[in-house]
């Protein structure tokens, strides 16, 4: 708005009173009026991107949407870009034909592995897709004080991030008992979002009572974590927008859906966390989102005011979110408010797709800022060795869900020198993290059980939320293999046997992200799938690269390791692999 | 939220986890809960003025609610302070103890007589009262090219004034056709208030259609003249905040909730435009809007909506609307929802009123600044002469309501020189309007039908939107000495009588307010109101002094006469006494 001319202005309020003619007009809609719930028949009148008018209009361009719906472009309230394996600009391609025209998205994996050039890559890339790509500045960066990251942001160095126009406030403050406790740097961060007038998302699975207090006086303003009724009511009360959230991982919208009225349904909002390529191609973006709403009875427009208008006052984002004069032209046309089908999308008044095709030319950003990002120092299959004082150890249990692990213990086969030894018979292997940021030489071995794997290794340098690099093999040569490649390859999946690599997929972009097509991801995705399953015999029931993508995620119960150590998450200790030490 | 330090915030927090006594705890309070329409049952605690926690707490102060409503504090989103003929400082000890917490002020008059140095009197008292007093700086002064004003306001003076902390945006932009027509000055406001990110209210009634899409693609973001169902859905489906009046003057309110829906009611706010003492004795303030809500059969949340969280929203104002915690500790204490009872009222945790009471002491902003403004040169009752070519006049016709006028055509007497005879068997009499801001020595005469007046003479220095002098009488004699007598009181109402004073009302902050209590206004007013009926036997229809405020208000239709002469609203153009000329 800040940049509004007057000569722009003049243009539009002629094209509204149809003095001239607009740059394009959208005839014969059906507009869903999110402000009063009705359904207006007009066109729709557009003057350098925004909406002029909604009546009878003429333009030098003109577009018949034939009594199609016209609504709002679609918000996805939170997503971490990077957990799709893609770049901005490929995310843009993806989900623009689903009607998605702006996501706020958190960059909290890449600015763990490259610090703000990290974001500052983000925001760049941002500028090369359509999608309106809005930021939330990484809140706990590292996530824990038990792990290498690539880099440390404090609030000294927020400040002037925290200015770009295209960053909207802090990131998910997954570190609620900072809050809570008011731990010293941690006030430091939120003062440093209030001073620019910027939000803060939150991240409070659980949280309750007088804890949920104080959350939420520090002005957490919304939670992506609800998956109860409660939960939601909860944070509701407290004045939290609730992020309602479907992604590839999480499915909490279903549940979340009962407890949405007419009354609060303006603080509730749709996102998806992660979304990953397969997901996408099967159930579509924010409008899967809004099939699922009506599958579970919310009105039509309810629906799309989560998608839009609630989404952009919980934000801020005053230029968009309706169909109204004055507002960005976002908008998408949708054959019914049943299945939500997309006919055309336009951003700023563009067309940039139509019938699930995005029509703009791809161009990408420059990637050498953050192109692999790996620094491993001092790494050998020796550094692999695990040596036991005793063969009663902690493994780190696999359970279904692959997030949750188990604390275990278990009795394990060890060689004269106390090496431990790969039994066949036993489903028990290697876990190693291997510092990949800073070269401190840090690896830290332990043990897993459950993941099935019976040749060769798996490794990878996607491993929330430090994203050091994660390896797991039956032979210590195997999982040194596997590590040399990666780095080779600039860091991603592999899954290699005895010299050879069976499958791989290289991202380049920090380790975390491909410079790909989603549909290649996904290509490569299911062939390491097959692979792993097929070749390597690791476990159906277990899905072999995500399983292990949250193996060194030290927030998350129960046991799990990190460049510096088995962490046991129940009493916030590091342990020792013995269960007797 | 700007200045809020690190050792507020960790107080906040530890009085949130109750691990420190709260400030203040209002026990026992039955929480109006605006984002999930829940009432919560539980102590509410305040720490620095803000609130900490819902839940159970203890703290160095504490009141017992027993059981009251908590609601947050009500916000009057459009009021013109002038018009309640008080100071800012006492128009919060009136509406206060009716639970009114914030306003949204338009002080549209006090612009147009003193200028940016009324506006900086305004804020500068509205320091005073612990009332939250946000300002929209006029953006249409003088209100019309037809009449001189005390200042001209264009957009390279607003620029420094828009980026004061309370000040909002632009006030109503009455001059819609100056919008449509796209003219230059009209454009260069509004982009002066985008460059500031600043709000626009509204003020287009009957504007429909492509004309009200050319007003809200210019951010038009209120409009408080709606007065159909019809109006009220135009401007909610085009984006604008519709503001539900219900002042002294206009009585919208029970007709616009009949559009109230629970899908647009987040949209819709309540105002009262103007409020006197009177009807703020008698009828309360937003807690009166909140009676007539709940009359028509508006849920009782939902109303208060209206009052709290809708206006927080629609005025940018995060840091209130609700009760929950990181918010500002703006409660009323209500007995029921029914009728809105107020126990007690606190504003930023402190107690300001209770029963009815107003707590805190009275401290008044110095008005030395805005005093008298009365510059009135070469006046005498030579100027009052009406000499005319033929006695077949035009007459400004008084009708019902008294805001509109008639364009009637009579037929008067005149003696040998054509000068204007008054004539007891017929109610013409003369009406002036005399210059009082530059010394321009501007005097109009005109004709008055209907007032009824007999004897003596009437003068008054509220003469919308230019605020100059109107004089009515029925000699000479009399309106000259009202006039003088009027100037040496600093302006304001005065009635007289050969050559003695019978009743007056001196209003000299900017000749539009009293330096006095409401009380004192309100008695002043019903003596003067009296004394027009009886002594000067002003027609009992006619409510005898707000009549001729709008005398000259040359936007509202059919004949006006400004410090410039008669103007024929219908055409847009001055015109002569004389009918036939």
């Amino acid at each position: 708005m800040q940049t509004e001319t007057k000569e722009i202005l003049k243009k539009r309020i002629d094209i509204a009173m149809g003095k001239i003619p607009a740059d394009l007009v959208i005839k014969n809609c059906k507009v869903v009026d999110v402000y009063t719930g009705r359904i207006l028949e007009g066109d729709i009148a557009i003057s350098d991107g925004l909406i002029a008018g909604i009546g009878e209009y003429n333009g030098r361009e003109e577009v018949d949407a034939k009594k199609a719906y016209a609504a709002p472009g679609f918000i996805d309230s939170h997503i971490h870009i990077e957990s799709a394996y893609v770049s901005p600009e490929e995310i843009g391609r993806l989900v623009i034909p689903h009607g998605t025209t702006t996501i706020v998205a958190d960059p909290h994996e890449i600015v763990n592995v490259s610090g703000l050039t990290g974001m500052e890559y983000m925001i760049d890339a941002s500028k090369k897709t359509a999608l309106d790509i809005k930021y939330m500045l990484p809140s706990c960066v590292p996530a824990t004080p038990f792990e290498n990251a690539g880099a440390i942001v404090e609030a000294e160095d927020m400040s002037d991030m925290l200015k770009e126009d295209a960053v909207l406030g802090l990131g998910e403050f997954m570190n609620f008992p900072g809050i809570i406790e008011a731990h010293d740097p941690v006030l430091n961060k939120l003062v440093a979002a209030y001073q620019e007038n910027k939000l803060i998302d939150g991240h409070s699975p659980g949280l309750e009572g007088n804890a949920l207090n104080a959350y939420a006086s520090a002005r957490i303003h919304t939670d992506h974590e609800c998956s109860t009724v409660e939960e939601m009511l909860d944070r509701l009360s407290r004045g939290m927008y609730v992020l309602m959230r479907e992604g590839s991982a999480c499915h909490d919208l279903r549940s979340l859906l009962k407890a949405v009225t007419s009354t609060n349904s303006r603080r509730c909002l749709l996102c998806s966390d992660d979304r990953q390529p397969k997901t996408i191609f099967e159930q579509g973006h924010i409008d899967g989102h809004l099939r699922i709403c009506r599958e579970e009875g919310i009105d039509a427009i309810t629906a799309i005011q989560m998608a839009s208008l609630n989404a952009t006052e919980c934000f801020h984002l005053f230029d968009r979110g309706a169909i109204a004069p004055g507002l960005r032209a976002d908008i998408v046309l949708l054959e019914d408010l049943e299945k939500f089908q997309v006919q055309k999308v336009w951003i700023e008044g563009e067309l940039v797709a139509q019938e699930g095709r995005y029509l703009l030319p791809i161009e990408k950003q420059d990637i050498s800022s953050v192109k692999g990002k790996i620094c491993v120092k001092d790494f050998s299959k020796e550094r692999l060795k695990l040596q036991l004082k005793s063969n009663r150890v902690h493994v780190i249990d696999i359970l279904p869900g692959g997030v949750v692990t188990g604390k275990g213990i278990a009795q394990v086969q060890l060689d004269q020198d106390g090496n431990f030894l790969y039994n066949p018979e036993e489903d028990i292997v290697k876990i190693a993290v291997i510092e990949r940021h800073h070269g401190t030489g840090n690896v830290a071995v332990a043990l897993l059980r459950g993941y099935g794997i019976k040749k060769g290794a798996v490794a990878l340098t996607v491993a929330h939320d430090s994203h050091n690099i994660i390896a797991v093999g039956v032979t210590d040569e195997d999982m040194e293999f596997a590590v040399q490649q990666l780095i080779a390859q600039n860091g991603g999946f592999i899954i290699v046997h005895e010299g050879k690599v069976l499958a791989s997929m290289p991202m380049p972009i920090a380790g975390l992200m491909s410079d790909q097509s989603g549909e290649w991801v996904d290509e490569k995705l299911t062939q390491l799938h097959e692979i792993a399953h097929r070749e390597l015999e690791i476990s159906r029931d277990v899905e072999p690269m995500m399983t292990l993508c949250f193996m060194s995620l030290p927030v998350i119960p129960e046991l799990k390791l990190t460049d510096m150590g088995l962490f046991d998450v129940n009493t916030f200790q590091f342990i020792s692999v013995e269960a007797d030490a």
